[in-house]
C-alpha cells in the first residue's frame, strides 16, 4: 500500500515569487488527506495532478494565516467542482467562528457539508479512525494555540504463508480464519498455533507533522519511532534567539526531536524568507541528525514497507 | 507620464494549474492601485516586480471570493513587510465587517490601519480624488452588489511654449504664472493671452474597469470616452444562455459596451474554465469591435499621452 507526503507549500509567512506557504498531502493508498492549507493550496493540488474533490479531509495545525488562507478558496471552489459529500475539518478553535463567518458571507450555496472537528491543543488525542489510518493530535508550543498531527496507518492484516497452506492442504475456509489471527485446527484433530501460519506482510508506517513549534520534548516522546518527521525549521541556529522570541525552532532543534523521537527520517521546512539556500539548513541538521533532507515544495516522500 | 494597467489574474472562480483569478494593477506615474484580488495576488505582485508596499488603495468590485481571497493575506503580509502608512480599501459592504473579522482572529498585531470605505454599488461617485487622479464608481449588474471602477488622470498642467519665452523674453515668475493659466502683462504693458503662450501636454487619459457583470448600457455610458476598458466576458456568445443566469456577458456584449461607451480599445477576461483557448473569445469580439485584445495574466497595457 502506498504511503506517502507531497509538500504543496513550504514557506513561512512572507511570500516569494515561486514558494508557496505552508500545505502538505499525505496519500495512503489513494486516500488523501491535507494537512495544513496556506494561501494558493488549490491550486498547489492540481499542479501536483491532486484532485482536491478526493481530499478526505483537512488538518490545520493552528490560525495563522499562512497556514490557512488556501483553505476558504478552496472550499469554494469544491462547491463549484460539484463535492455532495461532507468535507471533514479537523482545527482548533475559533476555526468554528471563521467557517460560520464565511458560510454567511460567501458560502450562502455551499452543496456540501463543512464538518468542523475541534482539535484540543493541549490534548494528545486520537481524531480520526477509519479502516486503515489514525490521527493524533500532539501539543505544540507556538505563539496561538497550536497541534501537529501524526499519521499512524493501522497494522496490515495477517498473510498467510503459501508453503504452510500447502503443507497442512488449508481450506479457502481454514486461511480466511487464519488471516482473522486464528489457530487452525486441521481434520486429524491437531491444532496449528497462528503464529505458525501467518505473518504481517510489513509493519505499519506513520508520518508527523510538526510544524508551527518552539521545541518540545513532549511532541518528539508522542511520536516516538516515528518513520516520517516533518518539523518546522524557521530559522538556522545562528538565528536561535529570532526563533526563542518567535515560538520556531531552529535546525538543531529540529534535529533534537528527531533524535528524541528516534525517527527514522527527518524533514524539514518553514524557513524564513532570509535564507535564500536552504542546503545550510539542512547540513545543520545532517550533522545532528543525518537522515535529513529538504521538504522541497513539490517533493513527494514514500515511507516504503518493511518488514 | 506613466499609465499601465498589469493584469494579474484573469481567470474566473475555479482555478486551473496557471491561471489566477481576478487581479490588476493600475499604475499612475509610479502611483499603484490594486483593482480586484483574487487568491494569490501577493505572490503575483511580487512575480510582476510590484513592491505591495507601494500600493496606495485597493478596489474591490464585490465579495465574490474569486476577487477578494488574496486581500486578507496580503494585508497580513503588509503587516510583516513593515508597512506604517494606512491601506485604504474601497469595496461594497460588508466589507467592514469582513475586515473587522479578520483583525479579531487574524491581525490582532496588524502594525498599520486598513481604512474600508465604503463603495455604495447603486451609485456613480467619486471615491478618490488626489493631485493626479479620480476613481469613480461605476454601478454593474451582477448577482451581488458589484461595483466597477474608472481611474480618470487629471488633466495634466500646461506647458509654456518655449518659443514663447524666447519671444516675449518671459522671467521665470512670468512662466510659473502663464503654467497657472494666468494672462501675462510685459514691461511694455501688453497683455499675452495665456492661450498664445501655453498648450496642454496631453489630453487626459482613463481606465474603466467593468468586472464583473451583464451588459449595461448604462455602466457603458458612464465611462464614455474611454482610452482602454476591460470588461469581463466569462461567456462566448455561443453560452449566452449561461451568461444570462449567473449575471455575467459574453464577448459580443462585452464589444457592445465597448462600441456604445466609443472605447478606444477592450481588454477582456474572467474567462470561464471552460475554454481551453482564449483567441476565439477575442476573434468573437473583433467581429464587433475590432481594437479587442486578451487581458492575459502578466501583460501590461500601456495608455499612450495623446495631444
Amino acid at each position: 500500500m502506498g504511503f506517502s507526503v507531497t509538500i504543496l507549500g513550504n514557506s513561512s509567512a512572507k511570500p516569494t515569487p515561486h514558494a508557496h506557504p505552508s500545505a502538505q498531502v499525505v496519500n495512503l493508498n489513494e486516500q488523501y488527506y491535507l494537512v495544513d492549507a496556506g494561501e494558493g493550496v488549490q491550486q498547489q493540488l492540481i499542479r501536483r495532478g491532486i484532485n482536491p474533490l478526493r481530499l478526505r479531509a483537512v488538518f490545520i495545525s493552528h490560525l495563522h494565516g499562512d497556514h490557512c488562507f488556501g483553505l476558504f478558496p478552496l472550499i469554494a471552489t469544491l462547491g463549484l467542482e460539484g463535492k455532495r459529500t461532507p468535507l471533514d475539518i479537523y482545527a482548533p478553535a475559533p476555526m468554528g467562528d471563521i467557517l460560520d463567518y464565511h458560510r454567511r458571507y460567501f458560502w450562502d450555496d455551499l452543496p456540501y457539508e463543512v464538518k468542523w472537528h475541534e482539535v484540543r491543543t493541549t490534548e494528545h488525542r486520537l481524531l480520526m479512525d477509519n479502516s486503515t489510518l489514525e490521527v493524533w493530535s500532539i501539543p505544540l508550543r507556538h505563539r496561538v494555540p497550536t497541534a501537529g498531527y501524526l499519521f499512524k496507518e493501522k497494522q496490515p492484516g495477517l498473510n498467510v504463508n503459501k508453503f504452510k497452506i500447502e503443507k497442512y492442504g488449508l481450506s479457502i475456509a481454514q486461511i480466511v480464519a487464519a488471516k482473522r489471527g486464528e489457530d487452525i485446527t486441521l481434520n486429524d484433530g491437531t491444532t496449528i498455533a497462528n503464529e505458525e501460519l501467518t505473518y504481517t506482510p510489513y509493519k505499519a508506517r506513520s508520518y508527523a507533522y510538526l510544524s508551527d513549534t518552539a521545541y518540545s520534548a513532549k511532541a518528539a516522546s508522542l511520536v516516538k519511532g516515528v518513520d516520517l518527521l516533518y518539523h518546522e525549521t524557521t530559522y538556522s541556529i545562528k538565528d536561535a534567539a529570532v526563533a526563542r522570541g518567535r515560538g520556531h525552532s531552529t535546525t538543531e532543534e529540529a534535529a533534537k526531536a528527531a533524535l528524541k523521537a528516534e525517527a527514522k527520517r527527518l524533514i524539514i521546512g518553514h524557513f524564513s524568507s532570509r535564507y535564500k539556500s536552504h542546503e545550510e539548513l539542512r547540513e545543520e541538521c545532517r550533522r545532528i541528525f543525518p537522515n535529513s533532507d529538504i521538504a522541497a515544495e513539490g517533493a513527494t516522500f514514500n515511507i516504503e514497507e518493511e518488514q
